[in-house]
């Protein structure tokens, strides 16, 4: 099936000008023309897509999300870390969490995303076997990371079997939908002991998938590692052998000047979570002078109980005006930076390097912005992406050359279906 | 006209419970009732609107905006704000501002407030007729305040005659439109003499209304004050006689803690606005420290040229993961005090107390929202209203008891009029 949008304003993506009353034509997964109207070519067979007042962009990246976490979105707001961890979201987890809980709540994750304009995510939690079935049910492309930790989880009893249990999720899902990538995901250095870690580390190395973990969130976390290992907890790491360019290191807020020169020649990448470090009272992770290094640095909105919005549309707003007020400079961290860390820069460090601009032979990951709003209003230029749009201006999507979101509709899935259930789960927490 | 909501959710305001399957009848003007659905009386002649899976809360206030910038939305983003101010703010209203612009573009302004559920907003500008015509003609209620600066303005040329021309402004105005209460705006200590600050304060005093003026924004401005003044930006106002509680000053980031003290001791308020003080990295208001002091703190968008949205949930969200940030304490500025910034405090601070919550005897300026999607699901309690919703998320607004947006359609005025008039205007700046 052959697609051809029209008449519409093209942003191809960070650092790319508008190109207005442009086309964009996609073949089957894959997009293969794009250009002004003019020069648009003839196309047999193809669904022709008017844009006339519409902006085609990049479908975003969520760098880092718990999926199935939708379940417990506002259930604990405004508390501290420790308590909201270990007083909340534990019980909560170890009383909820089941594959079918997973598997739903996943599903209305994706139904949140894609309705904003999330066309891929980087998921890490329990049962990553449901979780990778909802997001590919949903039509949505994902790297799956399988949790573990140290001690009983929901998903594997004996802590025991866990390198055994990640090895048969990738045993299960590498290669087995174009839209899933399996991955290995370590909780962090104060859930996984070192060797869990290594372990974990050899196997992500070994099957060539990506390895997560959650690095340096909060400062009683930083302090407790430091106690425990006599190093930072990037020196830890580093210590363990963990970083290199298939490490990818969550929140690394309580990071030194000399952590930063260190990670920066590891070549290991991090993903940020501004809204999840505000709200949690994290603190702020130090990106502009990740950026300074060359360091990669995607951007994820993080589970959305603790933020607790998946729209990326809020969280580059939030990454870009946060780091001018923390540097105390408004030139940091221009708009397109932030739209950059949401697209190409999520996408190189997830190891998806054909996704997150518009260009020909990229998949066709994309969304459709309604511009005609006031809000969008005079539109100058694409940094109103970033500081004035919101997930609910996004008209349509298209995920590896399907459309799953038509005129605010979803299409790849029944979303009521997915409302009923969550209803009817979210009524076992209320009672 | 009668209208009756039924089987909402309502929401009264900050600290209230949510009462399930509501109702709220309005005659008039005026709230005349609410409470459950099984104590609904009989209403002869009412319109029933269903409001089943909806939630009806408090019309949002906007404490402070220049309305009619959003003509410069986006056309200068990611700069100090000196030199956003001196170079591109400035030059553009200098060549752009004229009784036509601030006519349309308030209009503008109106149509995305309203439409993000916001009833209310505190206007500063030039030209403050235009837009009191405006606001009124849109159906928003508004405290418009008359802008005054020691040099040539737009609207008035000759800055000796200043004061003579709010005085006719607040002649033209006062009482004469439910919707309109005129105010005195001086732009700021660093704009206005000692002399124009308290002239304008004595005029405000005199008729009885708001008096505004931005005070200690940014490190620069407060240091450029205590150079001229040999006192703090605070001190020099509170030195010329201005602060007591017919005063709001706007931002006040560079404020000690002897300023707070004293602050707290004249009854003065605040309107804080987080959004532009970090996109144009100004600084951080200490807001928790206020509220400790009991000072009256209100939430503004300001003009969204600095912002660049005037979506005051958006700023809800901010302002609230901001202070937990800065206090690195996550229970800090919870959401309910936040959603409280934005509606009780403003209708306090603006001199409205018959706005802000959901009461018998209340304005009926309310906000209907639509609860059933994904990003919104499971709603355990209104804190997703801050963390969570976006003014997208209105379905229809009501001010002083008329309809003025259902089911997103803006019914108060001819939008597509509006935005025809400002792609015309916005075209002589792109070009």
């Amino acid at each position: 099936m052959n697609t051809l949008f029209t008449h519409c304003t093209l942003f191809p993506g960070t650092d790319s000008s508008l190109i207005n009353d442009a086309f964009l034509a996609v073949s089957g997964n894959l997009i293969t023309h794009l250009g002004e109207m003019n020069d648009v070519p003839e196309f047999g067979n193809a669904r022709i897509i008017d844009c006339r007042g519409k902006l085609l962009m990049p479908g975003l990246i969520n760098g880092h999300n718990h999926c199935a976490m939708t379940l417990f979105r506002g259930l604990a707001d405004d508390l501290a870390l420790s308590d909201w961890l270990h007083h909340h979201i534990f019980p909560a987890e170890k009383k909820h969490v089941s594959k079918e809980m997973v598997y739903w709540c996943s599903r209305l994750a994706a139904a949140e995303m894609l309705l904003s304009g999330t066309t891929c995510v980087a998921d890490g939690y329990f049962f990553s076997g449901e979780a990778a079935k909802a997001l590919r049910d949903c039509g949505m492309r994902a790297v799956v990371g399988h949790g573990i930790v140290d001690f009983p989880a929901p998903s594997v009893s004996d802590p025991a079997k866990n390198i055994e249990a990640v090895a048969s999720f990738l045993d299960e899902w590498q290669g087995a939908d174009p839209l899933i990538t399996p991955a290995v995901f370590a909780h962090a250095p104060y859930t996984c002991s070192p060797k869990t870690l290594i372990r974990a580390k050899e196997l992500a190395d070994r099957r060539g998938v990506r390895f997560f973990t959650h690095l340096a969130e909060s400062q009683r976390e930083a302090e407790m590692i430091i106690d425990l290992q006599a190093q930072t907890p990037l020196g830890h790491l580093e210590h363990l052998g963990i970083l290199n360019n298939n490490a990818i290191l969550i929140h690394t807020v309580w990071l030194h000047d000399q952590d930063l020169d260190l990670l920066a020649t590891t070549g290991a990448h991090v993903v940020t979570c501004p809204q999840s470090n505000m709200k949690l009272a994290s603190g702020v992770a130090r990106v502009p002078d990740m950026l300074k290094r060359n360091i990669t640095v995607g951007l994820g909105t993080d589970g959305c109980a603790s933020n607790n919005s998946l729209d990326m549309f809020r969280e580059m707003d939030m990454l870009a005006k946060l780091h001018k007020l923390s540097y105390l400079e408004a030139t940091t961290l221009p708009a397109q930076t932030a739209f950059g860390t949401a697209t190409s820069a999520n996408a190189k460090l997830l190891g998806l390097p054909d996704i997150g601009t518009l260009k020909v032979g990229m998949k066709a990951d994309l969304v459709v912005l309604d511009l005609q709003k006031p809000h969008l209003t005079p539109f100058y230029n694409p940094d109103l992406l970033v500081y004035a749009a919101s997930g609910r201006d996004v008209e349509s999507v298209m995920v590896n050359g399907r459309m799953v979101v038509e005129k605010r509709k979803v299409l790849s899935f029944d979303l009521q279906e997915t409302m009923t259930k969550i209803e009817e789960i979210a009524g076992t927490l209320k009672a």
